[in-house]
């Protein structure tokens, strides 16, 4: 049978994650990996959770197994809500924070309609974008504010001038996935002021912000606007991935669209999962654990910029983030990331090409790299083999 | 700000549960529910969900807790696998049943394409299609064969006269929600035929299969012919509902859509529930429990045959389902369900009226009672109850 003939027009849009096949291909426990977004399994504290389920097993009962509300477990957004100031009725919990960018994404973009975004920018979201065919339109990010706003106003300027419809701005302004790179104060006010001018709205992705190491907190973007803004959290950094638990704040008239859409997406969000995430936070446990997490990263990041500094060839440059899960390398604008990427793997360690999280396919110079999810001793042993190899092939280079 | 200037078409499309917001209105436990789909918090077995769970965790440790595939967790697939005798790389793990209808009608259908269901149909699945704009066409049910196959043949020749597209015909063939009937096998090869005939997919939904109390086993559709059909199953009826996983059996072709789609939707199925779905089953502890569900479930459905034909007014009639959750009442033409809830749950009696499940608003004189949820003696108060009820009310509209 002919399938494409069946095929809806969206899914002739579909790209698939060159960061997932990389997980398809290799074994990460086998390579030195810097390509992952994966936090370090020794934050599963496994006797805690244990102790977790089998407290949420016994207060809740069978209550813990059944359908819950579309919305979220009551219980979960009431300890969302004490933690983070944001009323009951303004939180909806999603099954991962990737569905949050997905059900944005559904409920606001036709086909052809713009979404904004930095460039480079998060591979998934730019997926799921792309999936709805909306029109991405990365915005490269200037460090002098003046510039920041200039370089906004252009293009939106451009695409209003073409009768586009900008539906919203997509951004992580904490430690970004892939540069690493925070938005300063004055650079979140700049982009709630053009959402205002120009009508549109921001979606800000927040997976990364509680995990600083370095620097003092910025306020959301969601502080500044929560008319305009919607705001997504998620479990997967702060407690454990495979629980798929993330959220969304946001305007109730919204949320409601969203709360209908998941409906027929996928009734609700796992049950007892999000009792086990209450009880994990109202515990105390996910703060004394999120305590070493963060202690733990930091003398990762720490290592890897120190390993850097030493073994690095001259021409690679790189950011030097306050937290999250990433740094991005910039090499000479001879390399090309996606054609080394054989001779890495073939040697023992992954990354990912930056040219992957980019709207126009450039920055082939440039590699995002993770620090979270290995050891300390096999960051030591990746980053010396990759400096290693960047040597050589830069030689070849020039 | 207004919102509606910024919403996707679709949006416009979307339609509420009256199910999940009749949940929303009322505590379940405070009433006599026949509204919902709810299995039995007796059929989850607490003490082995406790020992599962801590199983899983002393054997995965933090893989437990990870990203993890966008297929699934190859130790469930493999479960499934064996226990259905479908190839691994047939099976998708989705992120609940409802999550299935709605990827498969995310890469098959565009707006305006045809799908095909019986009417009365499962409304989850009615808010996927008409979510994606879809045009949800529904065939009645015909009880000869001569008549059923008829039925489709005069409809889908009067769409396809239009030049209308039809991308697949959505089924539940035993134990229909919210009819409680079951297809023959001669049914079953009819639609496969119709399907080859006219070139379109069948979606087979499959979520209450194993819970047949009387009668014989029929074969799956996707059994008759696996190259047209995506067949859809599900835990929530046969494990817990809690824990929001399902999977999709498929041609290779087409589920390669579907993974792409998935990663793009949620990454992942939930990592830790899927390891624990599939130590249950290994175990052998899901079948010793579903021989008990079956047995409680059976005793539970024939309890409330026996009371509706022991209370009910004359003028209504029901169905006599061999298996599932469900059974679905007829009353004479001038009651209408959807008038009398309001009576009905003021007291303390819910169901759900008939129309909600139909795709031309028609049946208001239906409902549809759910068997599994409440305990023997609830059953039996609650049918007494909505019985006394329907007799007055009938003796009015005489």
């Amino acid at each position: 049978m002919d399938y494409s003939r069946l095929f809806s027009e969206d899914t002739y849009s579909f790209f698939r994650s060159p960061v997932r096949d990389i997980f398809k291909r290799v074994d990460l426990n086998a390579i030195h990996s810097f390509a992952g977004g994966y936090p370090s399994a020794e934050t599963f504290p496994l006797d805690q959770f244990k102790a977790t389920m089998c407290e949420v097993i016994d207060r809740y009962g069978g209550k813990a197994f059944q359908y819950g509300a579309t919305q979220g477990v009551t219980e979960l957004r009431e300890v969302l809500s004490s933690r983070y100031g944001v009323p009951v009725e303004r939180i909806q919990i999603t099954s991962s924070s990737q569905q949050g960018i997905d059900v944005c994404t559904r409920i606001l973009a036709d086909p052809g309609d713009v979404i904004l975004t930095s460039d480079p920018s998060y591979l998934g979201a730019l997926q799921s974008f792309r999936s709805y065919r909306a029109d991405v339109t990365g915005v490269p990010h200037e460090d002098d504010p003046q510039a920041f706003r200039e370089a906004y106003e252009t293009v939106i300027g451009k695409l209003i001038g073409q009768g586009r419809k900008i539906k919203f701005l997509y951004m992580i302004p904490d430690f970004q996935n892939p540069s690493g790179e925070t938005l300063s104060l004055e650079e979140r006010q700049i982009l709630v002021d053009l959402a205002r001018k120009y009508g549109f709205l921001i979606v800000e992705d927040s997976p990364y912000r509680e995990l600083r190491y370095s620097g003092e907190h910025l306020p959301t973007i969601w502080s500044l606007a929560p008319d305009i803004v919607l705001h997504l959290g998620s479990f997967s950094k702060i407690f454990a991935p495979g629980f798929r638990l993330g959220w969304i704040f946001g305007h109730p008239d919204v949320l409601d669209k969203i709360y209908v859409c998941k409906q027929s997406l996928d009734l609700c969000p796992p049950v007892f999962d999000q009792y086990v995430a209450a009880e994990f936070m109202d515990s105390g446990r996910l703060d004394r654990n999120l305590a070493h997490s963060i202690d733990l990263y930091r003398s990762k990041r720490d290592l890897m910029l120190s390993l850097l500094g030493e073994y690095m060839p001259e021409g690679v440059s790189w950011t030097r983030p306050e937290g999250g899960l990433f740094l991005f390398l910039t090499m000479p604008e001879q390399f090309d990331s996606v054609a080394f990427y054989d001779t890495a793997l073939d040697n023992g360690v992954a990354y990912v090409a930056g040219s992957f999280f980019r709207t126009d396919g450039g920055g082939r110079n440039t590699m995002r790299l993770n620090f979270s999810f290995m050891s300390h001793e096999r960051i030591r042993e990746g980053i010396i083999l990759l400096a290693g190899l960047l040597r050589d092939e830069l030689s070849k280079l020039k």
